[in-house]
């Protein structure tokens, strides 16, 4: 069996707890000797041990001499647990094998094996280690949360008819998909027109799993008290500006919902002060269900990492467009997209790609 | 070996004759005796000799109790060639596996080879069968063409930049497969704007194949002549109304351009009208390359029958969307597609539906 094989176990071991790491990264380990697996175990938990260290306590003596496999680099550094690095060494582990990089500039597990004289090679499975953890290595790397625009369209791109009729234009199955990847960031966002319009709840329901926050972009707090999206106000965060009213920032603020006063840009909430601000607040990755208002203002602004665009079986022709104004007006300059890819999802088609 | 094996076989065989077929359908036949192949054949071209004749004479005297597979229900009666029931039964087949029926009220084989006493087995393989003669079993059965609209766009529907830029949105291994495309229908479609603003050639040209016929719908002929669409002034055909100069008409027709006077829908040439005109000059299939505004007209009056988006790896924003106006303002009353399927062009995507 080859390093990719033992590197892809990690990385399924690791993948078992999506949506529960944040801000930590998703981590795997795998210890072998004589080719047999002696430990394994991954991060489940910010705060919880790390894979590393539950991997060795299973191997216990038999982590002498052998290959220690993990998707990313191992810490260095005393966080919420010991370094990692010191527990690889102290058990005698022989050879190191890292997926990628972690540029946590607290983390240099790599040198520091090395440096202690372990064998190490890192880069195995690199691009699928990225991907796992795409939403912590932006993170980590830039303060900004991870961003995703997600939109549920009609083939020729319209996200509601023209008298706003939007509820579902895609079907049951990709609905569950949206329940689970909000299951599986940290937080949702919209705006307050999605609010007043829709009055959606942005929970998980269909789905098993973990509420992300709700986030909700209201400059003058129009949202009314009694919204949905405020039933569980302890999940909510409201970004406004200094024109919210005072009396209406009370009340909110009572109920439990934290609100932000963030700095306007004409008139509306500044959305790269706010990702700031979010990133600063350890959330670590956004999906932006919103309406082709924000979905404009984040892609013009260059603010999104990933689009995810849901296409249904129909086509609705003059209504509401998934993307408004980008100020594009010769092709050269259109947004650019890379890896994309595509899959069915029930009976629509789900377009996934990179910006 | 199953019959389906033969079948596909026979399918194989058929879409060897792609694009050169009409206004007859494509069909494949092989002949089986004692597990092994003794004779197989495809229909060329209209006025050529059918399948089943040419693996009849491939066949000789081994045809004798043979098993004869064909895509298609053979025909019956006497039109360009003789009647193919006739060389089957006097050859001495003992059996027949037809893929799907021929719903031209003249072919009736399998009624015919029937009552012959040969033993007839129809609908194996039967969606295949229907898929690839699609466009012959809609013209016959109804005398309308059938109608594919093609676009190509960026991910959020758009076709063009808002200045009108449009060239080109997807790459070029989406350019040769709509080439390829175009040598296989009959004829190609766009409205006058289009010739207006792009002057498009409308030729094969990154393949090679048949020239497909240039449609224009130009209500008052507005067409430049000196317009590329006129390069090939034989395989044009301009569609106007009764609102067309004699002058320009009678030019257009020096030429050698085919000037067809529709009546008119609101001042615009009928399109219904139009495609009925073509069915009866056995056009049996049609690419539509227009912009929103034919694209809206074809699918709002529910004349076409399948749709080719092909989805660039871009985003827009604002800009001339796919489609226009449908008329649609509630969801329940969208066009409904159905049968859709998706694959990578190159670095684009394509989405395929039926209407």
């Amino acid at each position: 069996m080859s390093h990719k094989h033992y590197m892809a176990l990690a990385l399924k071991l690791a993948a078992k707890a999506k949506g529960n790491t944040s801000p930590n990264p998703m981590v795997g380990c795998v210890i072998l000797k004589r080719n047999k697996i002696v430990g394994q175990g991954y991060h489940k938990k910010a705060g919880e041990a790390h894979a590393e260290a539950i991997a060795l306590v299973e191997a216990g003596k038999k982590a002498k001499d052998s290959t220690l496999y993990v998707n990313l680099e191992p810490c260095s550094h005393w966080g919420r647990t010991p370094p990692c690095t010191e527990a690889i060494v102290s058990a005698g582990v022989r050879e190191v094998i890292i997926g990628c990089d972690d540029p946590n500039p607290k983390v240099s597990g790599y040198q520091e094996l090395k440096f202690r004289g372990i064998k190490t090679k890192i880069g195995i499975l690199d691009e699928e280690c990225k991907k796992l953890n795409e939403c912590y290595l932006k993170w980590i790397s830039t303060g900004m949360p991870f961003v995703v625009v997600k939109a549920a369209m009609s083939l020729d791109g319209r996200i509601a008819t023209k008298t706003g009729d939007s509820r579902y234009i895609t079907g049951k199955d990709a609905l569950k998909f949206v329940h689970q990847l909000r299951s599986e960031v940290d937080a949702v966002m919209v705006g307050i027109n999605t609010i007043l319009r829709d009055d959606p709840q942005l929970t998980v329901r269909l789905v098993k799993g973990e509420e992300p926050v709700k986030i909700v972009l209201d400059s003058r707090l129009r949202i009314p008290l009694r919204a949905k999206v405020l039933g569980d106000a302890a999940k909510v965060i409201i970004a406004t500006t200094s024109k919210a009213p005072k009396a209406k920032m009370n009340k909110l603020l009572h109920m439990g919902v934290q609100v932000l006063s963030i700095k306007s840009d004409k008139g509306r909430v500044d959305v790269k002060e706010l990702l700031s601000e979010l990133g600063r607040r350890e959330i670590t990755s956004i999906m932006v269900e919103g309406g082709a208002t924000l979905n404009s203002e984040i892609l013009r602004k260059a603010l999104a990492d990933k689009l995810l665009m849901f296409y249904a079986p129909s086509l609705i022709g003059k209504g509401t467009e998934v993307i408004g104004d980008l100020g594009i007006t010769s092709l050269n300059k259109s947004i650019k997209l890379r890896d994309m890819s595509t899959r069915k999802i029930g009976k629509d088609i789900l377009i996934e790609a990179y910006v």
